[in-house]
């Protein structure tokens, strides 16, 4: 399983964004959408093998984790939209610490970065990380931050995480999470 | 300069459509805004040696082309209604064959792929091409289809160009932009 989180430090937690303005409404919540796409979707078919998780740090009910699984979600189309429609209908549930179901595919729990690790082993792709390329095997579970750096209690959590770059540009997350899945596929396929 | 040049076998042509609903009344039109940020944006910054093509084939006015400059872009945000407002704002604009400005960076002519691969050399990028890893040189402007096959008539036009392919997965046009300008930024850096 290829597991993807993005820390969107001011996405809304409460549904009470619109999806005509995303990005300001929603406290850039098109930056997690793309990263939902990003994420999941292949040509004509879906990445049945990677999970997304939005860890969504804004207004009024921070912290809580959106996960889109892929080998079940249904009813998602590639438009942010579509993405941000499933956000917000997660969002008007009521929750508790645990997942609960929000359509097929989508479930929500509050909690945040720190309830996310406890779980599972994270590295963190950032521009100041080591090259994917030259790596000689991959982790499977990264952690993407939004248009904002982390914050210092954001590091503070994972700073023993390895750190890996995609490239020498400064990339969108959305972009980060394709060029990384293209090489996860690269290896997988044994195209070096 | 690097270019990238989208056919939207779909897309409206006369500005006809809702930015509420970019994937069905626009055409598909979603595919061709996520391929103008996939080509234009850096995190914080743009790519202003990069252009962007859109060749929009659908109803009313086909064949249009909108071309989105990197290096005098205004005014656009990653979000797919921003490139989509811009879009609209061309088609609603009167025509000739040859390009006009609609805003800064944006213009629009008559005119599809025949019109277009008369000004420049193309190079292809689909699944059937050959790894863009292993080109000893890459060339730097690219056809991509949207979510739809090339026709016979575009096939036509384009079989005597090169093409690319991006890796073992097929991805989307913008997935694929994505990792095309990664691999020419690496190129560009040193990093191999």
């Amino acid at each position: 399983m290829i597991s993807f989180a993005i820390i969107g430090h001011l996405a809304r937690t409460d549904g009470e964004f619109s999806l005509n303005d995303l990005p300001g409404s929603g406290g850039r919540m098109d930056v997690l959408c793309r990263c939902v796409n990003a994420s999941l979707f292949l040509s004509h078919d879906l990445r049945r093998d990677t999970e997304c998780y939005l860890i969504l740090c804004g207004e009024s009910a921070a912290p809580k984790t959106i996960r889109f699984s892929g080998n079940t979600i249904r009813s998602l189309s590639p438009d942010e939209r579509s993405a941000g429609a499933l956000v917000k209908k997660a969002l008007n549930l009521p929750v508790g610490s645990e997942f609960r179901d929000a359509a097929p595919g989508v479930s929500v729990r509050k909690g945040g970065l720190e309830r996310l690790i406890a779980d599972d082993s994270f590295a963190v792709l950032d521009e100041k990380g080591s090259d994917i390329r030259s790596a000689e095997s991959l982790p499977t579970s990264f952690i993407l931050s939004d248009h904002l750096n982390f914050t210092g209690d954001e590091e503070s959590l994972i700073q023993q995480y390895p750190r890996y770059s995609v490239g020498p540009s400064c990339l969108h997350a959305d972009h980060t999470i394709t060029v990384l899945n293209n090489e996860l596929d690269r290896r997988r396929c044994g195209w070096q």
